[in-house]
């Protein structure tokens, strides 16, 4: 069952308002099995808004609009929406009876204008907004069907999970559109693709979408209009088979983050962590105490960015320093170990490098990265060049260094 | 000069990907005095793109396309195009050797699937990206304009801003859509709009919108259609006005970062920062070090997340720790003197707080954070209860931490 959407606001196509609504319907209407096909966003222009409904009606034949429902003298697409249909507007009493009775809940009393708001085109079903002032609406007739709902995020939230979804279930017999999720890191949607080649064929009625992002390539399969149970086995077994083609580099699933991984990992074998950072200045540690209760497996950290306090907080020999430079292997190592001993911590991790955009020399481009590594009393380094701006090389490298965080730990004892 | 945008990817109707970039591209549209009337958002798949880009050219005669161009074989709206205009690909050798060289700073190769990338359709204009392997494409021929850039938003902004704009540019004449924003922090929404009640119907012909966020409240000064002259000196006055009635709060305009502010101050005033960090785990480090060159100026920090540690590393007598907690106004202030005595820097900054869930108390409810400040050879400290999440309590620490810092530098030497 597939239906396109309308958004209707000119504060949309300025700017102003980044459209989450969008984001929202697509996934409500996919849980239910139904499938966004299309999304058009036009202004508060009575013109714009037929054709686009119309155009979206004749493609599809099933249309979600939200926003132009409200008060003020913006909104008009009811109106617009009912000429559609051929289908007059109908002041509706008992409508205005619940505004009202809202308003006075409020100690106010309704404008004028909000008489417009209890207007409704003949044949069209009523949807009982309990969250705000304008109804949605459900018209079924010749031109196909419409669904109005209101632009608020939270009122259009409320009615699509209890008066639209439940009445579209009663229409798609059962079957579901499901999405899962395997999430890589430390590898290049090239690099993916490329092991991948092949498997993607087999992986059908499934389809593979691929979602780069800073922290890394997220592997988004899709069964579409199945029954749930069919759904879930394929797509297990299917992610089962993208772990395994890409081990090493597939964490988790869904919404799995790297750091709750590391910490859950640290917490089961009884140990703590603590973090020096040069380059990316705090934000590994940043990112592990963005899990609650991380207290309990960090200790905490030291940010060396002046070169001296390599020295005086971590005790990096002077020596290493002028020998090979800040940003290189044997002084990751030794900010590990550093802080491990001064922390008094059985793991820790350090990040070293030049995220930009000066400091490259042509040994060292903009991007290296060196992570350290002490665990079982053993310091190790491994190095990167991170593509990107300054952020981004930052961003990588806290991924990076979890990631082979979680690698030693799942090796370990 | 009207506009329509096409957003192509399956991911932003199935909801897992909320569009930013359609909100970006209609700001930045509107400030090149150009508009957007309609968006439009299709799946990956060759005939809805197709339909969706003929149409707006009939239309509007002037698209934007964003995704689609990278190297998966999700990727086909280069090819799409291509047949609206008749226009065959063409391999494109600089291209290629600029995604080689891409690759090989980084220490990779390109995979077989990048090929595509350097494919262009004759007759298109490359719009070079630095950012990403992709171009950008400028098509302009009997079919009207499309200008196709990456789906990425840092490399579509990037496209936007320094290729797309300046060509518009070009093309417009006279009048502006022109905004200015100022910045304020550590006041609340409604504080805002009480000091500036009456001032508001003064602005006129500029509007004034409330854009309220974590980092505090911004206000959107907006001026509509003028020439750029008075448009420029009306927003520069009402500015102004802005400033002086919200004194001690406004801190800059348009993207005004305070970590800049701050850094700038003290690099002005030849001193340097240590910090000392808590709750927010490093977060302050990051953010500071999130500005190129801040090592001229930033030392360094210790992560005390565990209370030892305050002891220890920070030198905060045990005595405080067990008399006051380590939530607590003397705590504070011996963390900024010990991190700025350890680090041997003349100004410091601590953080110590309940970020939540867990950790409150009767005395110290969730959101509960002292900030400590070393300066002039003087501790002190001052707290605030922040609303909202952890997430939102450690963001609006940090946000108040440097508000502080940079009230002080203000009023020293």
């Amino acid at each position: 069952m597939n239906f396109e959407l309308v958004t209707i606001g000119t504060e949309l196509l300025l700017g102003h308002t980044v459209d989450t609504n969008g984001a929202e319907l697509g996934r409500a209407l996919a849980e239910a099995g139904a499938r966004l096909v299309r999304r058009t966003t036009v202004g508060d222009d009575p013109e714009a808004i037929a054709t686009a409904v119309a155009d979206a009606l004749d493609r599809t034949g099933r249309v979600i609009t939200t926003g132009g429902l409200g008060p003020t003298r913006d909104d008009m697409s009811k109106r617009v929406v009912a000429d559609l249909y051929g289908w007059p507007l109908r002041f509706e009493e008992t409508i205005w009876d619940d505004i009202v009775a809202r308003f006075r809940r409020m100690g106010r009393q309704p404008a004028a204008a909000n008489r417009g708001q209890a207007e409704i085109p003949e044949g069209a079903e009523i949807l009982p907004n309990r969250w705000g002032t304008a109804p949605g609406l459900w018209l079924d007739g010749p031109p196909g069907l419409v669904i109005m709902l209101p632009g608020v995020p939270r009122e259009m939230r409320m009615l699509l999970t209890t008066e639209v979804i439940p009445r579209l279930a009663d229409r798609t017999g059962g079957t579901v559109i499901r999405s899962m999720v395997v999430r890589t890191t430390s590898i290049a949607e090239s690099a993916v693709a490329e092991r991948l080649e092949g498997l993607e064929d087999e992986l059908a009625p499934l389809t593979l979408a691929y979602l780069p992002s800073i922290e890394g390539v997220d592997l988004r399969l899709t069964a579409w209009n199945l029954a749930p149970g069919r759904a879930a086995l394929l797509l297990n077994a299917a992610a089962d088979r993208l772990e395994t083609t890409l081990a090493g580099h597939a964490y988790g699933r869904g919404e799995d983050d790297l750091a709750v991984l590391v910490l859950d990992r640290l917490r089961r074998q009884g140990l703590r962590v603590a973090v020096a950072e040069s380059c990316t200045g705090g934000l590994l540690g940043g990112r592990i105490t963005e899990v609650p209760g991380s207290s309990e497996v960090f200790a905490g950290g030291v940010v060396s960015y002046d070169d001296r306090l390599k020295i005086s907080m971590l005790d990096v020999p002077p020596a290493l320093l002028s020998a090979h430079g800040a940003v290189s292997e044997p002084v990751a190592a030794a900010m590990a170990a550093g802080v491990a001993a001064r922390l008094e911590t059985p793991v820790a991790v350090s990040i070293t490098g030049i995220a930009g955009p000066s400091g490259a020399t042509d040994t060292k481009p903009l991007g290296t990265v060196w992570i350290g590594y002490w665990h079982q009393g053993v310091a190790t380094a491994v190095h990167r060049v991170f593509p990107g701006s300054r952020a981004e090389v930052r961003a990588r490298a806290v991924q990076f260094a979890l990631h082979g965080l979680l690698d030693r730990l799942g090796r370990g004892p």
